[in-house]
Parts: structure tokens; sequence; C-alpha cells
């Protein structure tokens, strides 16, 4: 153990919540991903902002790293511990502290996942919206700027948090933004720390904004002949101003793969799922627009859902379609890419993937948060075939690189971790090096999540 | 002249677009607001961001400071120059370089105006949402992350750059973000430059946002009997998530100037201006709700402005409403504020400001974006009354503390330049440091916009 000086101070500081069991350390170091497991030397489960800077200050002292955790459902191995140190597990700061339903805001700790969020805001009649799928933590969805279906409404994290309390590298306690709505008072640090995956500090408390819950929801699913044609349709959708709370795709591959798994029965074809949110007349008058938009472009079958169960057993279709995809090969491991592009070049961006994977002979159902431009094709191969093993990553990299020819991103919501690490010189530039003063700035013994997004320290 | 070599250097580059004319430097020493003139040395009109590059090596081998300019119109002196130097005035990279009508995004120069921007668009269908106002740059309004009457609706500049380019203090043009709609790819490079005000680089080039024109416009004027009714029907209409593209207040002496400056003879009492986007039958339907929320408030005379010719009237006055005020008073100079708290908090903050300002005798007409929660109160002095000028930055001060102590900023769209800077240690404490660190590890020799927001260099 390179750490045990600090590893003792912080034992005297907090007993039996550092441990350095070999469960603990096990299921600190796994990923939801494809990566090998890199587990922590030690996990620290702090109750308070002070311990979390108390914790801090002993790491930099010892020159020890340190890592945030919340439930570890990220994709690209942002909570795994390459270079060892300490994890930090937000679990037990899993407090809502204050709701203001005037002001449609929450302040809250880190750990607290957002369906307990959900739950909890449930009597006043708003709701957060932003959806990844996974009941992430909070502290984690703005540790990694995280979006998922409802963003094409709603917004990323980027666009959630008001503000943040964050333990910086030495230690130090200090708040970003305010409760305000807008404000130009100087450089934007809760956006900076939001999306920057731990590397420049450790958030201890997030202010959200919520929404009012819409007065009327309605769900629903329709089938296409062919991708193109339910890209035209949400590319005509999204122009039209039409404000979709949701507008997801399924390709045939993966529309099999949720059949089997969550005992349904969609015809295999291209699918779009749909959530309208607002008065009673408006969700009608957007279903109706939708309605028409659609049959120019071929749609059929249309299953509305405006029965909360009905709409629950379909975003839970949705949300478990990557395990239902995994499933639908035993034994198979998965590159997840999330590619985002412009929208016009969304139905390139797919059809070229899908020519790309045919050629190399690999499995990869395609669904995505096309409102957006976002996709993610989930590349398939047999646990121990290095030959497939290659041809998803060679697949991987080729689909980056048209994602940015095309003017878009290597990931539009993943984030960079370690997995989309070797893209960001592509994609950035000179722009990463800016990044890699920012941390050198902040970040000085590089002990904040090392290892990860910005530039390899010379 | 403490920086001729350098003058010397960027003349050979520019010939005659270097300038170091008496009445070229006076026009880029002077500010919008109370600040006495701080004129540069010399001012540069760059045409392509190549020039701006060469500019920013020049400068930076001569130490030499450099100011960006787009039209002068920001309110907190952040485009004077306290240290001189050169001002690079973006009025000749006036171009808008590629519009994506599917896309809904526009790449431009930073010299275009929000006004020569929407002309350009109208035949599109599309429209810049985000509207301080004056006839702002769009560069401008990026750095000083800008907003107005349309922020509820629409969200402030953060919410509508979706990239830049950016001439860095050593010359390095860089690019962030993309044109996809959302990426978690790395720290949000976007968001920083949006509002530092020059301190981090100059911007070059922009990607915004664009918004489909509504379907139907219909704005509408209403007076309340006092404002403590008019800020609670705004309370009740944001949190009925009425999507108001407007909603503004004016006080009664606010209303008496306007009604003096535009020829309007709206009574003198407190009024809400309002505007809604949508479809027809939306639109009808927002306009029905806000009414009933409205009436229950006391709001009587609804003055509905559905012809283009008569909305524009309505906000033309709104846009002139504070050099309206600045003419109820011949020869009187005035201190702008610019609070932004928490909704529930909005009423309380301008009746204690209204009442701070009736025992100091001063006027100070109040208007202000209030489905943000922002406000300002002009605060009205003659010109060489030192008492008043003093108990004018006396109340300042106070409002200041109060809208902190409240939860909110000291400056919600004018920004910090020169004006805010003294509160920004109140505001941010140890966060403000961090501002500092950034700074300094992106301008170590100090040379972009020296003199505003971040802390002074030791």
């Amino acid at each position: 153990m390179h750490h045990s000086a600090a590893f003792t101070e912080i034992s005297n500081l907090l007993g039996d919540r550092l441990t350095q069991s070999k469960s603990d350390l096990d299921l600190h170091g796994r990923s939801e991903s494809h990566f090998p497991p890199m587990p922590p030397e030690a996990v620290a489960y702090p109750e308070t902002t002070d311990e979390v800077a108390q914790i801090m200050r002993i790491c930099a002292s010892h020159d020890c790293p340190v890592v945030g955790w919340g439930t570890g459902t990220s994709l690209e191995g942002q909570a795994q511990a390459p270079h060892g140190g300490l994890c930090v597990d937000f679990s037990r700061m899993n407090k809502v502290l204050s709701i203001h339903p005037e002001d449609m805001d929450v302040t809250l700790q880190p750990g607290v996942t957002r369906e307990a969020l959900n739950t909890e805001l449930r009597a006043t009649g708003l709701f957060f919206p932003v959806d990844p799928g996974a009941n992430a933590s909070l502290g984690g969805m703005a540790a990694t700027r995280a979006s998922g279906t409802t963003a094409v409404r709603y917004g990323t994290m980027r666009d959630n948090v008001l503000g943040l309390e964050v333990v910086t590298a030495t230690g130090e306690v200090i708040r970003t933004g305010t409760r305000a709505r807008k404000s130009s008072s100087g450089y934007d640090l809760t956006g900076l720390f939001v999306g920057a995956e731990g590397t420049l500090g450790l958030i201890t408390e997030l202010t959200l904004r919520l929404q009012g819950q819409p007065e009327a929801i309605s769900s629903a699913v329709c089938a296409f002949p062919d991708v193109g044609s339910a890209v035209a349709c949400v590319i005509d959708t999204i122009q039209m101003g039409l404000p979709m709370a949701r507008i997801e795709l399924m390709d045939p591959a993966s529309v099999a793969a949720v059949n089997a798994h969550s005992d349904m029965d969609l015809p295999e074809t291209t699918h779009l799922l749909l959530e309208f949110h607002g008065s009673d007349s408006g969700v009608t008058e957007q279903a109706e627009t939708f309605g028409e938009i659609a049959a120019e472009h071929g749609a059929s079958g249309f299953d509305w859902a405006t029965r909360p169960e009905d709409r629950t057993r379909l975003w839970t279709m949705r949300h478990n379609a990557y395990h239902a995809i995994l499933a639908s090969r035993p034994g198979s491991r998965a590159v997840v890419t999330d590619l985002c592009v412009p929208i016009s070049k969304l139905a390139q961006a797919i059809e070229e993937t899908r020519t790309d994977l045919a050629q190399a002979a690999l499995p990869g159902p395609i669904l995505g948060h096309v409102g957006d431009g976002n996709f993610h094709a989930i590349l398939l191969f047999d646990e121990g075939d290095t030959a497939a093993t290659e041809r998803a990553k060679e697949v991987h990299h080729r689909m980056v690189q048209r994602a940015l020819a095309l003017g878009g991103t290597a990931t539009g919501e993943h984030g960079v971790g370690i997995g989309k690490r070797p893209y960001m010189n592509e994609e950035h530039g000179g722009s990463w090096g800016l990044m890699g003063q920012i941390k050198q700035a902040l970040d000085p013994q590089n002990i904040l999540n090392p290892g990860k997004l910005v530039p390899p320290r010379n």
C-alpha cells in the first residue's frame, strides 16, 4: 500500500467508515462497461462536507489520489481507480436538504438518487426531469454532465444545476452559483464543475432546478419502414417547434432485443418512442401534429399509452434496452458508442454506422435520443474473442471520426473517463491542452481522479 | 505611450486599420453608464481571425493590454481600458458565415449585431431570441453573458451558444464545442468563455442556437394596484408552467418616464408587459390562463397588441425605458442596479429597495425581467452632486447585500466589469479566488482586459 499513512489518518477521522475490505474494493473498482477492474486501495463513507474537506486535506498532504463514487453506473470508467488511492463513496450523504416549491428548486447532498428525489418531490407537484435511465446519484449525474431521454425538452445536467458546493484539491469548501435563475457574475464555475468528472473538485451539495408536473402526459410508440424515414420524421418534428418531452429511436435489432427481454411484441422494424407533456389540449394538439408529420414519413401502428402504468412499462423497456441487448447474446461484452451530431447529419451517421457494422460482421443494435442527434450503437463481441474485440474498437474509432467530420462529438452524454480519452485530442485540438492548463491550476498535485479526461501530465 | 513598439508592429500588419486618432480613442474609452472615460492607447480593426491572432501575439510579446470592443453598449465598463493598451474593435468582422436551417444554428463573426442577424434570418423562418434591448454585437453579448426580456423563455447567452472560436492570450486559435446539440466531452470551455468578459480570450467566431419563428405572437400590457400584486401574479404564472416569452415589470415611476419619452398614456401605476409565443390555439389558451391569474391579483386595463407594429411600439418603449428614465431628469446620471433573486424573494427585494430609496430621498424607477427574478432600479442623481452620488452608491451597496442575503446575485445580466467587481468577494468568497487561479493559468501576463472581473494580482 502506497498510502497507508493517509488511510490511518482518515481511519482516525471516520472509524469503520474507512474500509479496505476486499469486497468493498472490488465493488468500487468495477464499471458497467467493458473496462477491466481498477480498484481503489481504500473506500471512505463521509457523512458531512466537513469530513470530505478533512479527507481531501489528508490526501493532499500524502499525495493520495481521490476518486468520487455515486452509484457506479457511469459507462466510461469515470469512477474506477487506475492509480489506486481513495474512493470517496457519497452514499451516506443522501439527504434532501431543502425544497423551495415557490422557486422550483431543491438543495440536496450528492448521494441522493434521481428516483429518491422524485419520490420525495411527489407531494409538491414538482419533479426533476433529467433521466439517464440508471437510478444514478445526482452528484454523479452532475459530475458526468448526464442527460438521457428527456434532454430534448428539459436539457442536460448543464441546464439544470443552479449551484454547487465543492471541496477543492486543497480541501477548501467553495460555493458556485446562487438560487437566482440567472447570473452574469463572473466565470461560470458551476458549468465548469458539471462534467469535470471529479477532476477539479468533489461535489458535496447541489441546488437543482425543478419542473412542474405536467397537467397531461401522453406516450406512444410507432413503427417506420426504415431508419431514414424515422429520422426524417424527427427532423420535421423538431423544426416545427413541437415541444417533445421524449423522442427516442430503436432500430430493428434493438426492438428484437427488448421484445425478448421485456416481453413485448413490437414488429421488428424501426420504432420511435414518444412522450408529450403539457396541458390537456396542448398534449392533444401536439399528438395530432406529430401524427400528421409521422404519417407523411410512412409511420404506422401507433400504440398510445396514457395510463401511468402503461407509460411506466414503455419507459422501463427503454431504460432496460442496454441490458436487453447484452442479454440477446449471452456471454457477450459491449463497446457502447455515444455519437452526437447535428440533426441534419443523423440519418447519414446512423446509415454509415450500419454499413460499417455489416462489413465488420459485428452485431450492433442502435438506439438513441434522436431529438438531440444522439445515438448509441452497442457493439457486441464474445468475451475472449480478441479478433472481434479489435473489430469493435476499429468500428468505434471510425464512428468517432465520422461524427467529428460531421460537426459532432464523440460523446453526447456518457462522458470521457477512460474510454473516450483517446479521442479528446482529435475532437478538441488546442482546447484539450487548455483543459489541462485549468486542471494544472486547480489540482497541481494531480490527485483528483488522475488518469481521466485531461491530457497526461509530462 | 508605453506600447508604441507593439503599435508599430500592428500598424505594419493592419495599415490604417490601426488608429490612434483622438476621436477613435475617445469613442472606445466611453461607457453607457456612469464611469469616467478610460480610453485605450490605440484601436485595431481586424478583419480575420488570423489578424486577431497576430495582434494577440504582438501584444503578448510587448506586455500590451488587449480589450475587445463590440458596440460599447455594456453597462459595467467591460470594454473600457483602465490600463490603456489596445482596443480590438470587431466591427469589421461582421459576416454571417453559415446558416443551417435544418439544424437551427448559425455560425457568424463576433461583430454581427443581433438585429443584423435577425434581418438576415427572416427568410428562413428562424430567429435568434436573446434580446438585451441594445443592438449589441453577438460577440459582446457572449462575452458578457447577456440576456434581457426573452430569457424567461429562451435562456441567456449561456444557453444559446453552441460553440466558439477563441484567440487565447498566447495568440493560439482554439475551438470549443461543436454543432451537436449536447456533449459531455470534457470541461465546458464554451460556458467558461461566455461571461468571461474578454479576460480569458477574444471570441472570433460563434455558433448559436436558433429558434423557429412562432406561428402566433401576442403581446399585452396590464395594470396592477401595486408592485406586490404584480409580482404575486408573476410567481403564480411561472409556477403554473405557463411558457411566457416575456414578462416585464415597470413601477409607477418607470411608467411616468416612458409616458413622457415614448408618447404613451399608460395610467401611472405598476404594469406588467407580456408576450406569448406558440401555436394560434396555444397562444389563445396561454393568454386566457394568464388573464385569469392576473384578475385574481387585481389586474385591469388589458391592452392587447397582436399586430406587428403595435408589438414593435410596445417593446421599443420598453427598450428605450433606460433612456426615458435618464431623460426624466435632465442633467442627471445613473447607477444602474441589476439584482436577481429567487422569485419568492422578489417582492421583498423590490419593496425593501423602494423603502430604502424613499429614505435616501433618491429617485430610482424600477423595472425588470421579473419572470427571472431580475430587476433594475435606476438610481438617479444630478451630475456633480457628490452627496447624492454617495447616497446612490450606498443604496446600491445595501441592495447588493440584500440580494446576497436572499440567495441571489449582484448582477443578473449586466456582468461584472469595473462596476460590480467590488462585490465579487462578498458574493463568491473562495470561488472568486478560484476564478483568479483560472485567469492566472490562461493569461499569466494579465494582458486580457486587465482590471476587470477577477481579483487584482498581488
